[in-house]
């Protein structure tokens, strides 16, 4: 009986549904407290959801849903609003919500998208009414739109996992490592699963590595310390991440640790695959990529608890970046690519 | 005015004097709640120092002094016991000191420097009585050894420090760090220090900040995953590191996350700096060394509290090694060696 067979699977997994478009607001699943809380953060408004996303109340795909389901509550507040009020309201909303965060595109993506209707608006002199079905739907667009080239590029990703392999994962990779994992038991592959804790949200240990037991593994949980240690002793057989950006020219913008592991797979020959819907054409190359810091406070608590006294400084560059030269390959929605090759995606037949 | 100016040192710091033997046992610091509460577990014999060492009230260089205290606590029990009574408590008590923890050779070299009166005790007859000051002054002799090699090795280790330098440290050093940061603090070196947290005990943002702090620094502080994103940003410009044992052909064992420092050192062109008293004459190479393993558990808290919820095993490496091309120089008591010629130790003049 294999581990699949042990703990078979009835649902999708929590986190792949964590942001909730009710008729008097958001519910976004709060994954600062998951999985030992599972309580919902209530946004009234647009500016709710910007606060919920700069405060870490989601993050990873979560702020993508919650960035359309946030410029829906914009429009439901501009419905009322003459034509050039609701275009001023909605843009504002659209700007505050890509200003939360910097690195990943997906929330620029998100607003470019959803409020693609305002490019029309002035010039028909579309009101508040007139646009909020209009932004309605262009959201509930772009969020099918990505979790159909999720599913794509997660078929993708499923393919460079050798059956029976160890895959060592950092961070919390969301819809992109649902998506895989589906693909790769739909093909009928065995995995296993070691699951850095990456603080200092420890995502890890309480998003990664419950969505795996909800998906009926048995995760392996190292500290972010014994990446290489894990893999000089054979126990990981193959590096997966997401990106929250990859450039043009084949850079992979990820959660803070994935450098390291990807050094560390380097040294001892492992592949390391990053999964990304599409290289981000307006980062030519890493220069082109704002790599967000974070309150260094952060790095001097867990759970709320202070780990370090006074007198010292806490450091917490968000991101890093890994260069091509250390990718094995870059899947995404359109196929798996050399990461200097990864400007294909955008000329190669594919889809959705 | 240099930090150091702005923080005069008034003291030896706290976990330098951490073993404190007194007319009724042991009082050692607990360095599993230090620094946030400063409480001292009492030993009152032998078994229960084994006991602190095992369940990591000190480690580092902690329980090279535990060893010494516990022995001689070992030595009172057995003062009113006969000549093969008293040697054979004596050789048990050492035994089970053995048995705490098997990677680092300091409570191996402690046991038997301590213990070398039993040699001739048999032959002459000694008891339990007469052997009590020998094992005392044993004890007292291997201590003082111990803290002349420090000096020693941390005068090599210090002159492999440029001035002005940002050195990022791993764990915890203990006595090799203070007496290697007195000599740089001597010789008129400024230093910075970026202290990586150290998972799962948090050495890095317990111990080794608040002892830097307390010397006068103003260390940052980083999660383990950042080391190489630190580097990247050209934020370090030395790795100093500790080793719990470096073989003859130049392995250097040490926390879990060195290796992956190592890497990152290497892949930012950065030296890599170990310090030990001396390569260890029983481990040719690195397959002579027993690698401890210790409680997953462990991986699953954080000062307590649990990070991962259940399904979710945790795999706890306490140690990894460093290969020899990854390390620039090892310091010991006698000079500062490039890895392939640490056996030089051994055959150089050098004191003590």
């Amino acid at each position: 009986m294999t581990e699949l067979e042990m703990h078979p699977r009835t649902h999708r997994p929590l986190l792949a549904e964590s942001v909730r478009l009710t008729d008097d607001g958001v519910d976004i699943l709060d994954r600062r407290v998951y999985p030992f809380e599972r309580s919902w953060v209530h946004c009234a408004g647009v500016e709710d959801v910007a606060v919920a996303i700069e405060t870490m109340v989601t993050q990873s795909s979560g702020p993508l849903f919650a960035t359309t389901a946030g410029l829906v509550l914009a429009a439901r507040e501009a419905a009322d609003l003459a034509p050039a009020e609701a275009v001023a309201h909605l843009t504002a909303a659209g700007r505050r919500l890509v200003a939360t965060r910097p690195t990943n595109n997906a929330i620029r993506d998100a607003v470019a998208a959803t409020l693609e209707p305002l490019a029309r608006a002035e010039e028909r002199g579309l009101d508040g009414a007139q646009l909020l079905p209009l932004v309605t739907a262009a959201a509930g667009a772009h969020e099918m739109l990505y979790r159909d080239r999720s599913v794509a590029m997660g078929a993708h990703a499923a393919a460079l996992l050798p059956d029976r392999a160890t895959v060592l994962t950092h961070c919390w990779a969301d819809w992109y490592l649902v998506a895989t994992v589906e693909a790769a038991q739909a093909a009928g592959k065995e995995l296993r699963f070691v699951c850095t804790e990456t603080r200092p949200y420890l995502q890890g240990a309480r998003l990664t590595a419950p969505t795996l037991v909800e998906m009926g593994y048995r995760p392996t949980l190292i500290t972010d310390g014994m990446v290489a240690a894990t893999m000089a002793r054979g126990m990981v057989d193959v590096v997966l991440v997401a990106a929250d950006r990859v450039t043009m020219d084949g850079h992979v913008v990820n959660k803070v640790g994935t450098l390291q592991a990807a050094l560390a797979a380097r040294a001892h020959d492992l592949p390391f695959v990053a999964m990304v819907h599409a290289p981000d054409p307006h980062a030519p190359t890493i220069a082109d990529v704002e790599m967000e810091e974070r309150d260094g406070e952060e790095v001097l608590h867990i759970a709320g608890r202070r780990t370090a006294p006074e007198g010292i400084t806490g450091f917490y560059p968000a991101f890093d970046a890994t260069p091509p030269a250390l990718v094995t390959r870059i899947a995404t929605s359109h196929g798996a690519f050399e990461p200097g090759r990864v400007a294909d995606h955008f000329t190669i037949e594919g889809a959705p």
